[in-house]
């Protein structure tokens, strides 16, 4: 069921305002099992509307629109659907009785602006917009299934759930396409891809393999279609996946990292805490943005320079000078302080070089020592990363949410 | 000067990835004085791909394409370019070597994989990806440019920043337009439109105000154009803006909050440290993801829990147990405790209900306490905000920042 997303408005084209409408109706598709075979955004301006609309006419079935039905002047969707149907507006009097009704409600003046939005054009099934003014429009021709929606996002969602779906469900008969997510730590996309070669080499035609990368973690989605066991082969696959990757696997299914350490951490009615110098906060963020974070992190402490690595986690001064504060030594007698300090069940402490500045000879940006432990057992390790100092900070993070995974698996 | 961006990617069709990408391209196209005609979002396939850029092609002349150029099998938009523009790959031996050589540094091997992102079309100009394996690459063709970018975003902005925009502006030439960008923190959108909306009608027409909504602050940007004395026009309405907006003006030019504190500090040779409870690390994060930032910022404790605010902040169990964490003794005790701990010249305490969780009859999520001060004089304040914890977490760290700033004006 090919489909195309218009999405109209100058404010998308200047990136004043994030598409986030066509992410979620692509989102919503993918659920019926339509991948979206185009999106377009295209300006206020008739004729550009237009052309867009043709297109989509010749390569979809679904075409499915949202902006450009606000009442003021550059709003022009609904005057170039009424041409380019040839049809032409008329005033919905129970439509217009309400919007009337709502108004008083609000003890707001109607104006004339608003009656416009009450004048429908004949050609089209009125699509009633619970939301706002602005009304969905549903028209066909050869075939070809067309709907307009506000480009509010909250409205827009509104219709797609209760008029659009139900009646794409009604008017169409959708193929099932099956999805399986896998999400893994500890490796780039290079590395699986040269672990997965065999594996993809061996998947059978009807099965695709997407690498997603983020930074620090690379998600993986099996898709398959159009086969009558799709569904137990995807699933099949992606366990002999999943026994590829090993422990590079943190999750099946889509799941952030830290939300994925949060229910490991729950699941043991275990806390932890983090001493963090290079990563400035960022692990304890992505701790504490995860909703019942206070069930399981207990604080950091973030010890950015010498005096607090000293006075509050409790590391040597003669550590610092011998080994400087990008070192095993280091690491390990914060992640001591900060058991001590805070009495969690696990701890993390993290010391590196983000970059630009803070590189020697021997330690060039990029490098970072990391430890996890708990009251009996540490372990520290030394990583190398890249030359950016914004994404050497999230990827420290990550590497250190992984190895506190990776060490919670054996102790 | 027509441009067509094309995003390449069943993940941005699917709705699994927000295509901030053209977001941001549209954004550093307008500074240039272009408006993107189009936006197409097409899926890894050859086919669609040609005949995207069979439109683009028509359309305009400028086509910047994102996506597809990764290590692995669905990644096929370099491929499909050979084919496009007649050509075909040669190994280009110098990006081979610096691949090798970033990859024995960080010691990893180097996989087949990784020779094929060495291999480039003949006839496009190479444009280096310093931030990663995946080359951008520069084709023109009866006067249309084409360049080809990873979907990576931090790669995409760096290659646009260092060889996209600066070979557009050698390539053609651009109509003059002038940009002025002012700073607020400490108010809304429409607070800020309300206080301009008498400024707005005195503009020249040929100045436009847009407004550029971030979480915690807003941008203002004056725009003209098309006038001889556009610059000076613009500049003396800048001024204008700035003496009606007041104290909620921070910057003069782009810049982030965390920059700007990280300047004042740097100017009077002071150091900062913070103790927060709701934010949860994320003002260290903003302070930190600042270059050079450790010659002010000391270190912070998160104190996400009562033991942690306690133990380490000192703050009085009666206090906790009679107001609360979220309230103003909490947290002027828990910044009293952090000056002492750190001993900076400057503090910050905060303590909130970011949610979903965590509300009281009394205490809605989105309340936050915040207390700025040195050791002399401390200010504590209540502010309410929205009922979504990743805003407010977001919020909650901006109006901090903020409160410094006001806190150094005076002080």
């Amino acid at each position: 069921m090919k489909t195309t997303i218009i999405s109209i408005g100058d404010e998308i084209l200047i990136g004043q305002t994030v598409n986030t409408n066509s992410t979620w109706i692509g989102q919503q598709l993918s659920l019926l099992s339509i991948q979206p075979y185009e999106v377009i955004c295209c300006s206020d301006n008739a004729d550009h509307i237009v052309q867009s609309l043709d297109r989509a006419a010749v390569q979809s079935q679904i075409v499915l629109m949202t902006g450009g039905l606000g009442p003021t002047k550059d709003d022009i969707t609904k005057k170039t659907l009424v041409d380019y149907f040839h049809t032409e507006l008329e005033l919905n009097e129970a439509l217009w009785e309400r919007m009337q009704a709502i108004f008083a409600q609000r003890g707001k003046a109607v104006v004339e602006m608003n009656r416009s939005q009450a004048m429908i054009p004949k050609a089209c099934t009125l699509l009633p917009n619970q939301r706002g003014t602005a009304q969905g429009m549903w028209f066909e021709r050869d075939g070809v299934v067309f709907v307009s929606m506000p480009g509010v996002p909250h409205e827009m969602k509104h219709l797609m759930e209760h008029e659009v779906i139900p009646r794409l469900r009604q008017r169409f008969t959708f193929p099932s396409i099956v999805h399986a997510t896998v999400m893994t730590a500890g490796a780039g996309e290079s590395t699986i891809a040269h672990k997965l070669s065999d594996f993809e080499n061996q998947l059978p035609h009807f099965i695709k393999l997407a690498y997603l990368p983020e930074l620090g973690v690379v998600k993986l989605r099996l898709t398959g279609s159009g086969s009558a066991d799709v569904e137990q082969t995807v699933l099949a696959q992606k366990e002999k996946l999943k026994t590829i990757l090993g422990r590079l696997v943190y999750a099946d299914g889509e799941e952030k990292l830290e939300v994925h350490l949060g229910k490991l951490l729950l699941a043991r009615n275990a806390t932890v805490s983090c001493a963090e110098s290079c990563t400035g906060g960022l692990i304890s963020h992505l701790f504490t943005s995860v909703p019942g974070s206070s069930a399981y992190f207990e604080g950091s402490v973030i010890s950015y320079s010498y005096a607090v690595k000293e006075k509050v986690l409790g590391v040597k001064k003669e550590t610092l000078q011998t080994h400087g504060a990008v070192s095993e030594p280091c690491v390990l007698e914060m992640l001591d302080g900060l058991l001590q300090l805070n009495n969690t069940t696990f701890g993390i402490a993290v010391s590196g070089i983000a970059g630009p500045g803070g590189a020697t000879d021997d330690k060039p940006v990029g490098t970072v020592w990391i430890a996890v432990g708990n009251s009996t057992t540490r372990l520290a390790q030394k990583f190398q990363f890249f030359p950016s100092r914004t994404e050497n900070i999230r990827v420290f993070a990550h590497a250190a949410l992984n190895m506190l995974r990776l060490f919670m698996l054996e102790h």
